[in-house]
């Protein structure tokens, strides 16, 4: 009990404060998503975007370019055209690059359990990066993290590196992601739906509860019966979630170790 | 005793696979790092990948570049020259794709508590996109990951897009986050035997110990300790790790919600 009122003290305070954002509101793409969760007692939502495509200026020192330090050309969260990118390199005076970003989404959940269920949910729509951490005071926080980015390299020293017909190919490749991006938005808040109107079926009749958890984590079960829904499960998510190790990059020991 | 029995009989039978990635070994500049992780109880690692830079050909369906779509035309965890990557890609005949991935490293660990230290010592090192996966059976994985990538689409169906002007001008930039990446493996490293050697002297003072494990998360404590040794925390981190929200990204909720 004393965990549940202070989650809900954290979720309160949280909800309460300023949006910080750039922006200063939560992406449109996204927004349905949020108010599902923070509709929710067990989550809350302390940082989200729905993703973006941006251009950014920065001195680079070469390994990271890092948002803070540099001079934002470009933001949008819609399908990005070659006249608005062209325009904006126009300002650069550094080293000028185009990133997508997918969607990045913070959620603190009550239990462990609670964040194991949005974790499998944010996994099965995709969003293969997502992990859980659990700091102190065993505050629980999911960070729903893609792979699907882009990051390239467009001007040095303010001279353009490219052409216009690079930077049109580029950003037909920029929009699909963006699409593809909403899509598995979509498809993880059906997901989550879904798997929280199984959690309040077992919270209403608990005596079913203890076979539903020991399925709730059965990725192939559950897979099987959303692939027949036609859900939210994609050919790509099947393959990658097969195994727990990637086999491209498997280790092995040195036998003289052991 | 039976989780730790249990968790002994996992590793050894992980341990004892044959390594299963197109290498078929442990990346050199990972392994120092593997081998210091296996050397201990309470961790295994189950997949690594050092980082790379990687060229690929695929039939883009315009998300996601696929590893397992593609052909891999070049692969490299040493710094890229030139005229590699033009060789490489006379080989290409879809839509070619270069690509950096820094260090990937998956650790399966006994306890919770085990995944805790390991993450906060990887984000402390620079890996802020680590995170914990608790699956099945109370499985707990870690997930070592960075943010600071490349993916460059460099020619469409068959021919090529940017100069070679522009391969130079990104091969330097990749090798530079080569190049930084391998600093924050060695970062992770030394503040890996760290911790580690702090946890042993906790587990041979008991008394100690609860006045440790209340410190043993306190980012900020440690850190300036570290910061005064020069050891594992670099501005950028330190930014980064001040709040535990992303101000960039910050969400407000509807008001008729609540």
């Amino acid at each position: 009990m004393e965990r549940r009122a202070e989650f809900s003290r954290w979720k309160a305070q949280c909800l309460s404060k300023a949006d910080l954002s750039r922006k200063g509101s939560v992406d449109e793409d996204v927004a349905e998503l949020v108010q599902l969760l923070n509709g929710r007692e067990q989550f809350f939502t302390t940082s989200s975007c729905a993703g973006r495509i941006l251009l950014l200026d920065a001195n680079i020192n070469g390994f990271e370019v890092q948002k803070q330090n540099c001079c934002w050309l470009l933001v949008t969260h819609k399908p990005c055209v070659k006249d608005d990118v062209i325009a904006a390199l126009k300002k650069a005076n550094g080293d000028a690059t185009l990133k997508f970003e997918p969607l990045i989404l913070h959620v603190q959940c009550r239990e462990l359990q609670d964040a194991q269920i949005l974790h499998s949910v944010a996994i099965d729509s995709g969003f293969r990066n997502s992990g859980i951490t659990v700091g102190k005071r065993g505050k629980t926080m999911l960070a729903v993290r893609s792979t699907h980015g882009l990051e390239v390299p467009l001007s040095h020293k303010g001279k353009l590196m490219v052409t216009e017909e690079y930077i049109d190919f580029l950003l037909e490749i920029a929009n699909q992601k963006m699409e593809e991006n909403k899509k598995r938005i979509e498809r993880f808040y059906n997901c989550l739906q879904h798997a929280l109107e199984r959690e309040s079926i077992t919270d209403l009749y608990p005596k079913e509860k203890i076979i539903k958890k020991s399925n709730s984590y059965s990725h192939k079960k559950r897979r099987n019966r959303e692939k027949a829904d036609g859900k939210c499960v994609t050919e790509d998510n099947d393959k990658e979630l097969e195994n727990d190790d990637d086999p491209e990059v498997n280790v092995t020991i040195f036998p003289e170790d052991y």
